[in-house]
């Protein structure tokens, strides 16, 4: 083991196993052979190690693949082994003026950065999926629900809409969290920086970062960054699990209101007819594990003293779960989305069921009978305990006992009564911002495209400087 | 009850206790008088409703007390009722184009946005404390840790900016929140928006709001605003809770680096001479309940399908709880921070104890001999497992012994391994970006200084922009 | 202030009140009672202190009522102070060998006893009603659902059997939970016991409990009661919200299949045509809030070194929220489930729909054909993608296709295929153990009746044994 | 694919890999053929399937192995199509009357029982540990610890045996949720039971269960065993990190208690001389890790409507980890404990420092002048603030001020002072149940020892059952 040597003696293979990070760190082996060659041109840039010692360890280590990797704790410790079997003791002057602790800081950093970006352009993505299939279906009436009961008619958009807004949020979210992430941590060393004349501002710029954690030991000891991504991604997972039981539902023989295509779905293995939504519910069930994911990574860095402690170790592999997890989600819920066939026949006949246009019989009647909106709610409120679809006799009947008027005598007759009833009509005035009315979910969906096509470029752009700069670094020689 | 009317009859002591909101609703008692301020205000421009009957109802709603409302489910309903009975049947006109879906997603925006400011402007002091401390203690050299062992000397300076950093994001992360909170949902009705032509844009503006959410089925369907707010909440904790864990640490017999102030500190009722840090373990404690408030609003937010389901009821006391666990626990924080004694001989005395100038022997082998880091690590590392303080002799002995070469031989002799012993010197050479020399923790308390004036410059805009628009509204007769 | 005298000095008031249980202590006050009582008469019957000062003290603890306490940290310190006003010095003499320690380890236990035991007699009743409910349906044959897709036919009986054996489990888990509460810590004093002669047997007899836990640093440090407690709450919710779902499921007008009883719904402020689940929901959010305070309650008790830590204070409130948060759902929900309607009709016509008897065609093709099961499997998913309910030619051709035989000409006949469509034999066939047949479902309910009976007995038998302990304390004069 | 078949058509790769369960499915590998052993046997025994056909399906099972298989959504269906290709068509009458819902249920209370089994065996071992580790200190006094500062004189013995006590009570819990695991789902087949004459409880037996999960319906569907394993889990690592975070106190410079073997530390890729506890730091940390894995549980379970939903898949990668996370913690800190070096020298040196003996001392003035304990506590406290190491003037001076006595002219002179702040004679005295004289930790070492024996041969009696009907059940031909 080249860091025990004669202090601590040999390890035994069940203690090794439990401390080893070896499993987690094949996430991090490239990224770290990336912070390898920053860290040492800086070195040779700062005259800390010569011109031809760089070239020599850089040519070294672009030979080195992790799966002739020998035994080590970790993935840092047998690269650098691997590197001195290979150029010599020159190799040892790798580590010149660094630590594992900001080694690893770092290239968490950087996996994480390329994962949010990712998940950034996936999140985009579903967005805009839901944005297509809104923009078709502007005039598709169906139930809106509250409490999963039917409650007012709307439109097939504007209830598509309504979570691709909420994605637009995750994407936000998730920005802001990735600006967080893509901070250089590299040159705190062990927490307290170093005496050699390293240049923090060098790596971070070879490593395309976009500034540095600048106190040495909160470089090395923080790990908000990580339960920062981790809750916008159990955040998300809420939004995507809220569709996905729509999905469930939806699909059920009772709604039956949506036909998910064949490729989402899986059959018995004894009941032949089955055709169930098993992506959307893994979906739903995979946000459990990105609740744990976080719960975890919270639990293993409360009251942890300064600076680092190897529990931060046990918080990385619930990060990349976490965040893998979430990606799968995301893109198999696109997938889902855009291929699922919506019943629109049985959507608008469902519309107007269950007395659902209740409220704009209330609303017509304070607006055509200047009633005081309660009086009305209370009024229609005895003809839904009634049941049935009213007739205007009805509608006069209940008025009288409650309030002590006609509204056929008032202007409210059968033609505005027919008129609150229908569906179609009852969308087409909720035109307010934010409403159901086909020219405003219209408007919405032509903003919202405009707003997925920037955060596109936003992605494509902040990919493009960290590309560019991982590809100049890799050039080095 | 006002609006179970005919339609469901009497409910029972039992079950209203059990589905009532009122409890949790007293914090957002004065929240909901503003939103019907508002909501009135803008139906009075739109023409919905009359003059008279605006200042008839503002004025009886000048007169409502929480203290006296009656039964009902909830505040809204309660308020209406009592309004009622105070002006009469107009009084059903407040209810014009609105749900109580919105109403309550309004206020407890309102309420959090208030709560996120007063808990920003504290975490900036929390800095601010850090910060001052740091800055008398620039040159007060410690031991640093890793693994809670001894690793090399820094200053107090530099462990206290490394907390008061961590603080400056989490203000970050509560500020991006803030501005996802700060928007309107109000005019969303019961998801579908209405038929009343109202103006959502007005009610923001008269609320304070910068901005809407849109979509009226998002409006009142969302809760990411919340879950968003309690994961930055729990963050802080987790960095308030490593800082709490060292005053634990640090008050201890064993390390009698520091001395709590009496104020923050408690006795035993059997030992008379204790004196327990328990405010620090309390807000270690708290942090946990943070977790819990979170964990809670993720699972009740889960899997609900659109749009308002009574569960949402059920995510807002654990928000509450969330948050002002939160504020106490840093508030009290920065008391203990401001009033501690630091115990500086102590500090001093043990900064070099422990051989944790060892890394600097072999930076400065390194640096003088050219040897390879990774050479220069195995021979201290052979001193080490000598033990006690290493003399010349021992050094050149374990070089020969393991690289072939007398340190003294080539320039590293008494004087150089004298230096490299010298705490003070370790602290001194390290003087990168975010290292532990003096003058480099003194320009990060100046910088951190100004931007914490920022911070409050900031909260103070914010705040002087809601308090404004809400004193004009109360205004409004 | 009674303890901090001349030691700690004055306490400000926000420091007071962040430190202070005083809110949550209510719950405990008076259980804080019995244990001065039960400690006080031990003293006595040992010597430790005279009879006239027991009685003294005795009476004058009679007198206090929470309601009158002064200020103090907790309730432990103001009941003493308030004694010592009363009695004098000699009300000093009752904090002889013991302290708030082990104090309000005992109280949590004798308060947690008792929720407990409140808690397994309120889900027997649970279970009961599915039980009785079952019972009148044992022929309501009705679809059986997997992914929520309908799969085969089944009972309501069969249905709500399966939720109550859950509870039965729920109700052995609560039942362990409540012996390993129900020791005494009392004794331990601050955790290294006492040197005064008390008797710890004797003060877990005078309080009805049945054990001690041993080792006085244990007794007070241990929270771990209190995490099984929340958890066998938590994984009781989980079950209790698995129920709830299926409330607000059946109650969809799409489903149709339940309608809740009007005391267990609401209405809306806006759509008075509204019915809404409301319970149901709140049951399940409610099982969010039980998690939190799990999660809480882990994440404060882990890693704290021995022995008793002030964050042990915080662990209760979150124990009190999870168990009456519990309580109350299942309370809701046995009043839900008793008063609900199902909607046989339109269960037994959805009973065979989505050509669920599909199973049972593949099954009688294997009995009375005698092909392996995966080959019939196939043949029928031949038909179920062919759609519609199939007419023995088209048996006889997917089964030419696919397995080169015709099932009309090996005893598999028109007759045989109409059996097998027809749901209410589907049910009487499946008579193994478990199985929805009437004769099955009647058997299991008949034994679980006994069981719901002999649990009913062994709560009543704990209850007893306590209420008889602690009565026979409160004589003692 | 073999379920798919015309129904459903072909799956896209990523869809596949989203569904699958075959990374977690390894795990149930072995168990799923023992399952259709079983399962074959019985329907022999039934005559459901013919004597040759068993033989001839049960030998092709024993050539398949994990690393053969092909494609597939879960192992289940994979080793199904192997053996078709295998033996033929006959293969398709393995899963007559069963499905992969009851198979799954049943697979995982296999491997689960083996688990928590193993985990039992070995949260003994760590409980002996501990019992040795204190029968050998039952004399070296050391000090103990409330709020991590010193409160009075306890012995190693004491301090170790809670630690055992707690570990106890965690066997306890497991073996409570082992047996409500060790019971059989199969024979639920989809959730209905089967229509076959099949022999639920004959399966049942030849797989080792004790005894069946009745109802067919909560067979498939729950999962309340898993979270109830997961949720002792999580309590017992609790208790793990509360032994390891000492573990990581007492090995500081500034404790400096206790040396932990090389074995179990690490050093420093940077610093030379550094020992780090990171074993015992990383069971601190996994603590985190399975309250992760409890709460991804409990939220995916949460709310499923009967039955089985593809949630539920998504729990048992989360089971896994969590079991095999506490099995490698508990393995690794039995290793620690037992090898760990305890400095008593330093121990009982700091026995006495802190004033900690001024409970005796009050204790003492209580026993010797008869005045109340509260008045002691209030004298001593004095003399506490005052500092230093009393002496009998400083005494009688407090006592005069306080209580108008002096304590020398009432029995309690410097013989009596000089014996209270004796650390060993404070230990002596404390000889209660459960105290830590050294008489007391004798008799509950050999007390604990006779129950680790116990329930070793508990674990190796239910082991040994299980044992022999699999061997029994891998016999059959």
């Amino acid at each position: 083991m080249l860091l025990r040597g004669e202090r601590l003696g040999e390890i035994s293979g069940d203690v090794l196993e439990f401390i080893s990070s070896r499993d987690a760190d094949r996430q991090i082996f490239e990224a770290d052979l990336l912070v390898d060659r920053a860290h040492l041109a800086m070195l040779k840039e700062r005259g800390l190690i010569a011109a031809e010692e760089f070239s020599a360890i850089v040519a070294a280590l672009d030979g080195i693949e992790l799966a002739e990797l020998g035994e080590g704790e970790d993935v840092h410790e047998a690269i650098e082994a691997e590197l001195i079997a290979r150029v010599g003791a020159v190799g040892g002057r790798m580590h010149t003026g660094r630590s594992r602790n900001d080694e690893v800081a770092t290239c968490i950093r950087i996996v994480l950065r390329g994962e949010l970006l990712g998940l950034m352009a996936e999140v985009n993505d579903l967005a805009e999926a839901l944005v297509e299939r809104a923009a078709e279906n502007a005039d598709t009436v169906i139930p809106g629900f509250t409490h999963l009961q039917h409650a007012q008619p709307t439109t097939l958009a504007h209830h598509l809409l309504a979570h691709a807004d909420a994605l637009l949020r995750d994407f936000d979210r998730l920005q802001d969290s990735c600006q967080r992430v893509n901070r250089s941590p590299l040159g705190a060393a062990a927490f307290a920086s170093t005496g050699f004349d390293i240049d923090r501002k060098r790596t971070a710029e070879l490593l395309g970062f976009e500034g540095l954690v600048e106190n040495s030991m909160d470089a090395v000891s923080t790990r908000d960054f990580l339960l920062e991504a981790l809750s916008a991604s159990a955040i998300l997972m809420v939004n995507a699990s809220r569709l996905a039981e729509e999905l469930i539902l939806w699909s059920t023989s009772e709604f039956g209101y949506l036909e998910l295509d064949d490729l989402f779905t899986s059959t018995s293995s004894i009941m032949p007819q089955k055709k169930n939504p098993d992506t959307a519910e893994l979906i739903r069930g995979k946000t459990g594990t990105v609740f744990g994911s976080l719960v975890a990574a919270l639990a293993i860095v409360k009251a942890l003293p300064m600076s680092y402690n190897r529990d931060l170790q046990e918080a990385t592999p619930n990060l990349w779960r976490g965040i893998s997890t979430t990606r799968g989600a995301v893109r198999i819920l696109t997938g889902a989305v855009s291929s699922a066939k919506f019943n629109k026949e049985r959507l608008e006949a469902a519309s107007g069921a269950g007395f659902s246009t209740a409220t704009e019989i209330a609303d017509s009647l304070v607006r055509k009978t200047k009633i005081p909106f309660r009086t009305a709610h209370q009024i229609v409120g005895a003809l839904a305990a009634k049941g049935g679809t009213p007739a205007i006799e009805d509608l006069d009947e209940a008025a009288e006992r409650i309030a002590k008027f006609r509204p056929s005598e008032r202007g409210f007759g059968e033609e505005e009564l027919a008129a609150a009833l229908d569906p179609r009509r009852n969308v087409a005035v909720r035109s307010r911002i934010g409403g159901p009315a086909p020219e405003e979910t219209k408007r919405m969906a032509a903003d919202r495209r405009r707003r997925i096509e920037e955060n596109g470029r936003l992605v494509e752009e902040m990919r493009g400087r960290v590309d560019s700069a991982l590809a100049a670094l890799r050039e080095m020689r």
